[in-house]
């Protein structure tokens, strides 16, 4: 089994030190257990140069000092100090200053009132609500302290489809139960809310945020609210997207709804999370959307709103262009969502290691631009807390890249790997680079060259670019996306297209609007490619996008070849998880080539290049495969052998 | 579709020659339609170096001179003739001799009464016996002309497993309608006859071959026979051997009961094949019982006995070492039986071309030590013949190589491709290329290194290597050949295990008895090896298994890339028929490869390579694998991707 944190010497025990705050109690214990080296001390300080969280780390002459403005600082500093030592690092002479980038730097959990998660494949919601308050499960305090160990000071409890009962008076006792284990480790608790929560919970005949009746019961639903927890966070929302209620549906702006809230909260501190992904069923291309809608708001909204924006034009793709309101909207505080859980990425069977995927968003955007960053957390039930032992990296990659957005991708893997498993470089340099290729693996046997959300209907998981469903939303199918066609295949979006490129700035948009300038990860995002088009390698884009599915396939061969070759430094069950894992994801691998290449070289009437791997499946048994799963479950081997 | 004769040019039309033998009427006819170049000559000829069949091709002045001393000589002379015009060659100034090193050159059908084929994967029998024998398909004089066109003279037309209603006179009727229209293309029939047929049709009361109406009862049979068929070839003799009755039942030797049919046909100049295919389920090793039994009795059978044997001790496997009782009866007659069609070697779905195995035979056996040669038919009423299309190539070498065995397997294949395909080099050269390596890629991806008879019970189709069945023979079961334990994995058959080695001549026995001498292709056939053996490569023996099947996968993968790369030169029709089964043959492979390592495995407790690509399939999956097939059919695609 993997250890409950990222590094494996902590065990937890009971003993607590008398005559300390708990935040400084807790900093005593993990050093007493975890720490190695000389005595530590521990000194809140004026420091003009460190945030409240910040900290510095000096250690000299047998000696160690860590220092902060702050309780939460000096715990911050502890974890570091214990990484380093994890890592193998010099703990002689330490010179350390650090401060966090942002000052929020918070998980969305995407859980349910019933104790599913969407999205969520790493077993059921960590919140039993029909325990709390009452019952207070040890793995509250473990969740917390893995947290804080990475920084990670705030988490939204509940799904952003969110329910009114959450603002219950008997739920946000429950809520307030939560926020009390949380808060020693320095995170406080944050509600999605349901904008119709003055009609469904308060009785009201409207949710129109001008409307005074509304504002009031806001008011008093916030008073309660702060009553009951006087350093809650603030309220994540999901507004008129996706069938969710929002000002909209009064003849409001986002920015009406948004700020009404805002002002409830603004006496106690409190933040408005306010979400931009929004589409709707129209012919306007859906990349475009959330730009459209929300640009025109720059400069409407309260200080204590943060518009917060998926990473992407569309939604948590396997790769895509940044989304253009990032930098759009210079009045306005921004965020950027990321999905920590693999909605689109082979769920938790997938070894997927997102970190480089992240950087690539902030090669794009400056990471100083926003003011926090937001995670779709891949947490559960499961023992082993993400299902994919490989998965916990990415909640350890998010919260340090929350913390520092300038950490390389490998820092961080090499980080987490010596913390998780060993400091033998013979075992930590290699896993790293499989790390480091994971991603564009996925991208490659997935949706290569800017193809996009080419998933089955009912789940994002297996392949169906022919999926056809009666009625549905066009901007709910693959086709609606990949559009091939006889002369080719990509969504055109250049000015000639949908003019999404129009959206960015003028050098990007230039550069995205020429086929012949845009980038090939991006060009058929961008663009309608004939499937005879040369290539900046010179060859087809038809044989492009085949070598491109076949080099996904032999990276994740690889990456099993490699992981059995480490057999012997790894502990048995958690080798044979992951070797297990990889299995799948080689499968996988294999069925989303076979299934894309197959289906598109019905239009593009070209062969597959002789010196490719040949498909295993016939297009006619792929197009019979049904996995019966949800949105809240990873299909296991046993359901994929049967199912396809 | 593919050409119904080995060229394409030929078709058959309704011109009779007036004037002419039904022979030469046959050879006229071939010539008018198939015949390019300029007038050829048939002239019957006394030639003191030529045997009846053999025949000489003169061509010069614009003159084709074919001469024989035997009608059907000059049969295979035009044919000859077709064969090298259709391949290319210059016929322009020919010095040809030809004679067949074997006077028999015959099929075996293991085709049932009811209209099944005992291993057949070509569909149902040929021989419509319901029809017969006033119905005459059209495909009974096709047959007969592809087998006349490579020489071969002789067919038994019912499975080895016969039944006594066989020679019943009603059968007999149809029988003759038959070898009517087999006789103009120098083909005799035989039969498979029921040791027990006096008794089963008789109605007598033993079937002892020394009783005298017994053999009374034989004599007038064949009086019956030879009135209806007075050129019928004679019996094949399957006896004592899995539930077959035989002269041993009446405690009689093998020699008694060949001897008495003999004697029977004598007469008529019919002659008795009888198989020494005999194996009992004692603790004898099943490879040593053939010798054992006959090899005492050498010098004991008539002149007009031959006795028929496998190619290898114990029953066509993918490879064995070559039968010793081959040479081992120096006053007997003896002829191989091959197996054309692939009851071991992935039916009529694998890609195998069988001519190296057979010359890999013949490298031990010297061909002129035998009298003849028979082959195990792969034919049926599929409309290519033979269900897969390159198997028509092992139909074509097995005739090739009866008439002479010194022909290369590179020849053969070559001759094959140009008569079916193209003479263009960039086709043939690289698809020889592969149908060349065929063979040692299914070894590799089956049963390497001497392993043997892992199949499946109820089929011999996928593996089962872990097979259990309680009750069953010990020899029918996968353990008693590979008897893999914690130590190791193979049959002991050194002088220190079951000595067959010994029935080996000195200088075979000595090389195969000895572990560092033995080549690795019989390795495991003759010893039980330990899994840390180091291997003539450097590697250890497991290892080597390993890269083994790895490396059959890696060459069926390369055969599948190679023939897509050659769609443009090949029909349509044909060439997706190839693709589809190439695909059902690497899948297979990746099959055998995972159910064969994760097996062993559990024995050798050693880890597979890491630069072999990981196992598909766990081994609990593979354990539940059934094919709900039988002994006369071939798994299609979907039974496959529903039954594994």
């Amino acid at each position: 089994m993997i250890a409950s944190v990222w590094w494996n010497k902590l065990a937890a025990t009971e003993d607590v030190m008398p005559g300390h705050t708990p935040v400084l109690t807790l900093a005593y214990k993990e050093l007493q257990e975890g720490w190695d080296g000389p005595p530590v001390t521990l000194a809140l300080k004026k420091d003009r140069q460190l945030k409240e969280d910040g900290f510095t780390i000096h250690s000299e002459q047998g000696r160690v000092a860590i220092g902060s403005p702050g309780e939460t600082g000096l715990l911050y500093g502890v974890y570091h100090l214990l990484r380093l030592q994890s890592a193998g690092a010099d703990t002689d002479s330490l010179q350390v200053k650090e401060n966090p980038l942002y000052d929020l730097r918070i998980l969305n959990h995407w859980d349910n009132p019933d104790g599913t998660v969407e999205r969520g494949y790493a077993g059921r919601s960590l919140w039993n609500w029909e325990e709390l308050p009452s019952v207070l499960s040890e793995r509250y305090s473990e969740y917390a302290r893995i947290n804080a160990s990475i920084g990670i000071n705030g988490t939204v409890l509940n799904n952003v489809n969110a329910s009114s009962a959450t603002l219950a008076i008997e739920h946000l006792e429950k809520v307030k139960a939560l926020a009390g284990v949380f808060r020693p480790y320095g995170i406080r608790v944050y509600l999605s809310v349901n904008f119709a929560s003055p009609i469904q919970l308060g009785g009201l005949s409207t949710a129109d945020p001008l409307d005074k009746e509304v504002v009031n019961w806001w008011r008093q639903k916030v008073k309660e609210i702060y009553r009951l927890i006087p350093d809650f966070g603030g309220f994540l929302v999901k507004a008129n997207s996706e069938g969710q209620p929002g000002p909209c549906d009064f003849g409001r702006t986002h920015a009406d709804g948004a700020n009404m809230l805002a002002d409830a909260l603004e006496p106690y501190k409190g933040i408005v999370m306010w979400r931009a992904f929004v589409y709707n069923p129209t012919d306007t291309d859906r990349a475009k959307q959330a730009y459209q809608e929300f640009q025109p708001l720059d400069g409407q909204f309260r200080d204590n709103v943060i518009v917060q924006i998926k990473n992407g034009p569309v939604d948590f793709q396997p790769r895509e262009p940044y989304s253009p309101l990032f930098g759009a909207m210079p009045h306005t505080g921004q965020m950027v969502e990321f999905q920590i859980t693999q909605e689109y990425l082979g769920f938790s069977n997938h070894l997927v290691y997102l970190a480089p995927m992240w950087k690539e968003f902030f090669s794009f955007v400056p990471p100083a631009s926003l003011k926090a960053m937001a995670g779709v957390a891949n947490t559960g039930t499961d023992a082993n807390w993400c299902g994919h032992p490989f998965a916990r990296a990415n909640w350890y990659a998010f919260g340090r890249l929350a913390w520092n957005p300038s950490l390389s991708s490998e820092e961080i893997a090499g980080e987490w790997l010596k913390q998780t498993f060993t400091q033998d470089t013979t075992f930590v340099l290699p896993i790293r680079e499989m790390m480091m290729e994971s991603h564009e693996a996925a991208v490659n046997y997935m949706m290569p060259l800017g193809l996009h959300h080419l998933f089955a209907w009912g789940h994002h998981y297996g392949p169906e670019p022919w999926c056809e469903i009666p009625g549905a939303r066009a901007d709910w199918l693959p086709s609606y996306y990949h559009k091939a066609d006889k002369t080719g295949i990509g969504f055109d979006r250049s000015r000639a297209g949908s003019a999404a490129v129009a959206q960015y700035p003028a050098g990007l948009a230039r550069q995205y609007d020429d086929i012949q300038s845009c980038p090939d990860a991006y060009l058929l995002w961008f663009h309608h490619v004939p499937w005879g088009h040369t290539m900046k390698s010179g060859r087809t884009l038809w044989d492009e996008l085949c070598y491109a599915y076949d080099r996904g396939v032999r990276q994740v061969r690889a990456f099993q070849q490699l992981w059995d070759s480490m057999e012997k430094q790894v502990d048995p069950q958690l080798f044979k998880d992951v070797q297990a894992r990889l299995s799948i994801q080689v499968r996988d691998a294999v069925w989303w080539k076979d299934a894309c290449l197959l289906y598109f070289q019905e239009f593009a009437g070209r062969p597959v290049p002789y010196d490719i791997e040949r498909p295993i499946h016939s297009l006619e048994a792929l197009k019979k495969v049904r996995l019966p799963i949800g949105n809240y479950e990873c299909p296991s081997e046993e359901l994929l052998n049967k199912n396809r």
